[in-house]
């Protein structure tokens, strides 16, 4: 099958652009009044996710991680490219792959505007376009003292379950099957995001873990933070025995949360509570900003420790 | 060396933007009365370069490429995210890759943005944005029966430095790294494309062979075309031999070009004239659209057959 065959029959949508595929490039307009929010994550078969995962999978969540920097900006999600590279032309997985990756665009209001195929190891970049209103963006520059911290969701389940797939941690069939489907299935958190324009004073979304993503936070807004463990929002197993240190691994520092973390002054406390309810979205108080430097995670008085913050390419 | 660190050491220079990297998402605003365009390019060791090839030419050709798309539209370059996939964080290989990289989007006023970091077989994903005036882009879909068909620059060159890369062209030495040139440092087309809006009926970058390409054009148009073989602005080789076919092979249907193709009516060839010396770029006028369906190459009253269009990743 030829390239344009090949975009053709899986990559080609309508789309809502002034011209999609199939030109030197696509052309789009910004509303007035919006700043353009801009994009990339790349997904490497191996590095991102076991070469053997449902190919629907790996569509969704290859978009889904980018959907999710749009909802962490405060911005709507409106255009995405998408760069493949594929070791073969497999009619079988380059369906279900585009299935996944159609069900994500539509389901957030995405349309995919051009890209890329090419032949090489598999590998999957996408960039993504949003719109967000002139000086509304949700920036990790600033969380202020005395700020709450706040997640949504529950952290950690896609940590446990790479455990479980890579032997180290036993489950039970029921539990990983749930877990699986945080890694595999993360929903974006775009109306949350969209909801946190003006309440919240920085945001991220929790890719590589939560005290490695918060860090980010805390060096760009030149604070600090204490976390108390206890309030953090963890997977409730009944049926799986997990230790302490293997929770604790999964919820600090664990990656593939896709989960909003957020900081607000405590005056919205009530506003986002009621958010909650109203977006049906879990948010947790999980600890407050400090003026002093330092990232430190309380279980009641005990001090936790750990070694490792998180995820990274080339540690 | 962790992924943040290299980000900031390789890839972080000052840019035209409201947000730069660092955060889940750059932040940019589109001029009033611009329409956003939008591309992406993919550039795989093995299959779009040799692992072995310099990586400072790696890096301008990487965004070279993608600014030659912007070119096709009409479109100034405004902005870009690279994603890449690295087999190791190689130092050497990253400054290079950095400073020829940087090199072309210094020379064309593009922006790097953000993008992402991560380890596996070495692929650059980019991904460009530009702005141009609302309704000027130059689009593949207008050309009429009785245009002109013009390109810019020699066709061929890295066409031919390839087949002499594979061993299977001598090439005089002096000539062969003249090829080489043109295949590691493409010059994109940026000023002739912006000044052909209101003048090109159709326009697309060479890439994938001009009779591949330009078929884009005919489709689109639902046009067909005559070329003039001796028209075609060819590499001027004084010694080294080439074939009749090889030579016909390179310039018809080789791929690498980064020229420009478009159409215009004759009524603007003596502004095209003016416009080549004006932009120190050549233009030539090979061949016309016609009401007729096909594309046929005439050597005088001969016509030139071909069995290859041009390059497919799948086919």
């Amino acid at each position: 099958m030829a390239e344009f065959a090949l975009i053709e029959k899986y990559f080609t949508r309508p789309t809502q652009a002034d011209l999609g595929v199939g030109d030197d490039a696509a052309l789009v307009r910004v509303r007035p009044g919006y700043q353009l929010a801009v994009s990339a994550d790349m997904s490497v078969a191996g590095t991102h996710f076991f070469a053997d995962i449902d190919p629907f999978a790996v569509g969704w969540k290859s978009m889904a991680v980018n959907v999710s920097d749009m909802a962490a900006m405060g911005a709507e999600p409106k255009w995405a490219t998408l760069s493949i590279a594929l070791p073969e032309a497999n009619d079988a997985w380059l369906t279900g792959f585009s299935q996944g990756l159609f069900a994500c665009t539509e389901q957030f209001g995405v349309s995919l505007i051009g890209g890329d195929t090419t032949r090489g190891p598999l590998n999957i970049a996408i960039n993504i376009l949003g719109e967000v209103p002139q000086g509304q963006a949700l920036q990790r520059n600033g969380a202020q003292p005395g700020d709450d911290i706040w997640v949504s969701g529950v952290l950690g389940k896609a940590a446990l379950w790479l455990q479980y797939r890579l032997g180290k941690q036993d489950l039970h069939e029921m539990e990983a099957s749930m877990l699986a489907k945080a890694m595999h299935h993360p929903q974006p958190r775009v109306a949350l995001g969209v909801a946190l324009r003006g309440i919240a004073s920085a945001a991220l979304d929790l890719s590589d873990g939560l005290l490695a993503d918060l860090s980010h936070i805390l060096e760009a807004s030149k604070v600090g933070a204490t976390l108390d463990w206890l309030a953090i929002p963890k997977p409730q197993l009944q049926h799986s025995r997990v230790s302490a240190s293997m929770m604790q691994g999964a919820v600090l520092t664990g990656g593939d949360d896709y989960e909003l973390c957020f900081t607000a002054s405590p005056k919205h406390y009530a506003q986002l509570v009621a958010l909650s309810v109203q977006l049906d979205v879990p948010l947790t108080r999980i600890g407050q900003i400090t003026a002093a430097a330092g990232l430190h995670v309380f279980a009641g008085q005990n001090r936790l420790e750990w070694s490792n913050k998180g995820y990274t390419h080339f540690g």
